[in-house]
């Protein structure tokens, strides 16, 4: 089995091959209620919510535009607040469902200042809500989520947090904070593989549903809770997926939601000490270094490419590359999900080997 | 293990379990390249055409809503014609995303006349493009794809097709026959568990593309084509559903896809004569019952809802109901897929048994 540690999806524990492995059923019986039901309420848990809390087939990329379709109007306008490749991503979603956007960009590697958003919603009354994404996989910092969510609760905006590489691996608490829509999706900390994305959705996202008029069909979350209320789906959903979710769940939750997220705290810290022992810099600002994903920055004098093909290919190590304007410049690992110390250990180990190698230092 | 017998989710072969339960691995790397790769090739094959065939992560609805925005803009005059359901379906997602759409729709159990679908086009030139289910999972008519298509093409339209329960099962020329989209959904012939849909598009249909307004992002098809020359997917794929899928290709062209389709149809009579022997009506046209899919109208004096809970309860045979207003009217059989001569064997034992059952009998 390669350690892989790239930012999702991540590797699967040998409980939830076993699920994968399923036997089809009907999802319009009995047996398919039971799981979805089940997986609804161990999710809200992970996502501290009493919020609707709907599954759909998709990546997490469909699930941030259902968080965006289901929610605004053509001409909406639209706070973006971005601090990389993903926060550029929902942007352009809603851009290109005629949302008028306004672009908060924070540099690359950096968080999001609550107090700029401050600013921007108090400057713009006209907008409608605000979209942030609460850990940036392409940098790896985690953004304030809890201080940004004040701003924009106590300035009544909607806020839909892409929380895709966050929830069920660090705190996000929903409705603690104010979150009135939440993303995940089913390749990350939920340790099972893609093809699922998880939304919750509070009282006034449904209010704001009423009178939002993006088209849609395949992600309408108004179909999707009509049916949850039956315990199906509106159109067929990846069975074997949710099998291997519930499973998976329910292993989190014997771990205890708290416990798993101080597990990725710690595996997080040995990830960045043992970079850094290793005479490597971290990219990411030392204040909002993500505990699911570490970016390192691409050695001095060193073949980022041919680093990379060494440790895949002769160590079985698969890390990720640096995305738009940061490929070449960076290295990712992704640490969330199923991650035994072991193969933190064995994968600073063979960094530190191909580090050494002749072959990718620089002519 | 059930003897699962609606039209999708199908039953999955050991072999397609085995595959399900894959370990995760890189989607951007170099072996999900090459199941992309071989997998696409294989689908073409199926599919009878060398146009692009591209996967998406969802739902065959996912794919009927991914033929439908990246082809027309609103305002589009589209002809939808509909014997059922599904025909229904991708009518109001057309009509969802603002075209302008004209339904032409015959009587459910019935086929669509060619004749009737030549007289609209000539009757409204203004009309762009046509939806056409080709086997309609509702009813259990498959459409006669092949005259639909030739006035279709003779008007010069662009022919969109929903394949999602005939593809892989029953033939389906896309190049011979002139359909510029196709739409299939995984859970279906194709014998893999549901996350998957299949599309293939036509230069024709590509040029379409060039102009089309209609607002996408995760169905954008143009992603898909251009992710798919470097052997990737633009967002993560279900990883555990490709791969089943290149097994089950594997399976279905060791078998050769001429005697697959020959094994549906001679399923499907063995279906239909079993069913007539124990006295029930078949519901279809005659002419143009499906080979994946037999609806059965309700047998009089039986309580259906009572009929297949016991079946399903007590025999573990598991049926569809009807949809829509055939609800409480017809039952339906899927045999697509994976469907050992024993399982329809045993499904139609159990069915004459529980039709004795004096329980069933209405008041």
């Amino acid at each position: 089995m390669s350690n892989l540690r790239i930012p999702g999806p991540t590797p699967v524990p040998p409980e939830i091959q076993e699920a994968m492995a399923t036997q089809m059923f009907n999802h319009r019986g009995p047996a398919f209620s039971k799981h979805i039901g089940e997986a609804t309420e161990k999710l809200q848990d992970f996502f501290q919510t009493t919020n609707d809390l709907l599954l759909l087939t998709a990546s997490g990329t469909g699930g941030l535009e259902a968080s965006i379709v289901n929610f605004f109007s053509p001409g909406d306008h639209i706070l973006a607040v971005s601090i990389g490749y993903f926060g550029d991503r929902i942007a352009t979603i809603a851009e290109g469902y005629g949302a008028n956007v306004q672009r908060l960009s924070f540099e690359w590697g950096s968080a999001a200042d609550p107090k700029v958003i401050k600013e921007a919603l108090a400057n713009n009354p006209e907008i409608k809500g605000v979209l942030v994404t609460h850990n940036e996989t392409s940098t790896g910092i985690t953004n304030n989520l809890e201080a940004i969510a004040k701003e924009v609760t106590k300035a009544n905006k909607l806020l839909v947090v892409d929380g895709v590489s966050s929830a069920g691996s660090i705190p996000l608490l929903t409705d603690d904070w104010g979150c009135d829509v939440v993303v995940s999706g089913s390749q990350k900390g939920w340790m099972i593989p893609p093809g699922l994305a998880m939304i919750s959705v509070s009282e006034k996202a449904w209010e704001a549903n009423k009178s939002a008029s993006m088209p849609r069909f395949y992600f309408d979350l108004t179909q999707a809770k009509s049916y949850l209320e039956r315990g199906q789906t509106p159109w067929t959903p990846a069975i074997s997926i949710v099998v291997a979710l519930n499973v998976a769940l329910d292993m989190l939750m014997k771990e205890g939601r708290e416990a798993v997220f101080e597990r990725h705290h710690r595996i997080a810290n040995r990830v960045r000490d043992g970079v850094e022992k290793l005479g490597l810099t971290l990219y990411a600002d030392p204040n909002h270094r993500s505990d699911t994903v570490t970016a390192v920055s691409a050695p001095n004098g060193i073949e980022l490419t041919e680093m990379l093909r060494i440790l895949r290919e002769e160590q079985d190590v698969i890390l990720a590359t640096g995305q738009g304007p940061l490929a070449g410049k960076i290295f990712r690992v992704g640490h969330l999900g199923w991650v035994p110390d072991q193969a933190i250990n064995e994968l600073l180990e063979k960094l530190e080997e191909t580090l050494s190698t002749a072959s990718i230092t620089q002519q």
